[in-house]
């Protein structure tokens, strides 16, 4: 196996398709579309545009339907949930259907789509993510942060490095053997020196700033927590993910 | 004081310029400059063009010209040396102008040349560079990583990080307060994880690796070293660096 990381979509390469892609949006897409499916959603469709989005979930029954829109962490006007996980409580979403575009999160699996398999990972379903590729051994797999508008991110990095470091743990190798670029060997030494301190990162990263600013402390708190939910979110139609 | 890293020239803003910007290569060119100015060399002068370069200096007497041309690691033909630092002998260099062009480390002290101080660093001569930022006290410092084509590189964020180490040690105040976005605090990570450990992180990283298939793992060595220089190169005019 051969991980490459890149820290935004924009960096992913041109010219060749993984056997496996991994999506990473820790605050918060990710981390909403894991607990989503964990509480019980029926599936998660992700847009880059609002118009489409809601024309696309007109078309859905109203009791099924959750719109969850996001820009600037910030909720969309008119839409009913604003990317915060801690709204995906299961007597909201169970059985429905959540149609989601958020800032940046959308753009990295939207780059991946082509990939024969697409998954969604964050903090609190690492070791479930990871346990679903080692089972699978895809001979390639790209990990790809979703960063703040083209930057690169903390809060991505250091959940690629813990994705890493658990496939690390399950291979008789060294890390330079099982890592495709210097992202990888960098996201894991980032883990490896946060990792038992990973809220203090977050609050440390601009993005977590940013939410902070919001009022939004207890979802920071949430999305820092590793390996609390047994949830593998994997696309089964171009942007669409259900749980594996 | 508040740091910005950005991995590569082409991740710098367009719309704002810092008081001090600082150019890394440490696989190589960086290296030899600070090596080149330290055994005596009057100055060095990049190019990005090797033509450019060729006309530029032919003006320049025979005797004291040293034409520097490097590409993907290797010679280019025709040219007095190929970016090792190891060539750099007081005796080959002293009163000599280095004219250089490089496949990356050309294109970060271009990209930066317009900011009121420019300096270039690498681990030999990381504390003089440091020493002489705290001295000058700019209010923002970029430290551009060269990276190679365009993509991120271990051996120039960990460089950046072991600059920001150290100035951070000169300053009252948490990292976060001194860092200007999240590629300063990953980059310390970076440099803390690996401080006792450079060698081995320089043999993992991609172009570490370009090196040694090309039989220069004595540069990658003499490279890894850590404030063995007191030289701190800075621009007097844009893309021409002496002694400080």
């Amino acid at each position: 196996m051969k991980i490459y990381t890149y820290h935004t979509p924009e960096r992913v390469p041109a010219d060749w398709q993984p056997d496996c892609a991994i999506a990473v949006d820790v605050l918060r897409a990710t981390t909403t579309i894991a607990t989503a499916l964990a509480a019980g959603a029926e599936a998660v469709q992700v847009f880059s545009d609002l118009t489409e989005l809601e024309q696309v979930s007109q078309q859905w029954p109203a009791a099924k339907r959750i719109r969850v829109g996001e820009r600037g962490g910030k909720k969309v006007a008119g839409f009913d949930m604003g990317n915060s996980p801690a709204e995906c409580l299961p007597e909201r979403v169970r059985g429905c259907r959540l149609f989601m575009s958020t800032t940046n999160g959308t753009r990295s699996l939207e780059r991946i789509q082509a990939s024969p398999l697409v998954l969604a990972a964050a903090l609190v379903n690492r070791a479930a993510v990871a346990e679903f590729v080692q089972k699978h051994q895809p001979e390639t797999v790209w990990i790809v942060g979703s960063g703040w508008e083209g930057s690169y991110s903390l809060e991505d990095t250091v959940c690629a490095g813990a994705l890493i470091h658990y496939l690390w743990g399950q291979q008789d190798a060294p890390l330079e053997t099982l890592a495709g670029n210097d992202e990888t060997i960098a996201a894991t030494a980032l883990y490896r020196y946060y990792q038992d301190d990973l809220l203090t990162l977050f609050h440390h990263s601009s993005h977590g700033q940013r939410l902070l600013n919001l009022g939004n402390e207890a979802d920071l708190k949430y999305c820092a927590q590793v390996d609390i939910l047994a949830i593998v979110p994997w696309q089964v139609s171009p942007k669409l993910l259900t749980k594996a």
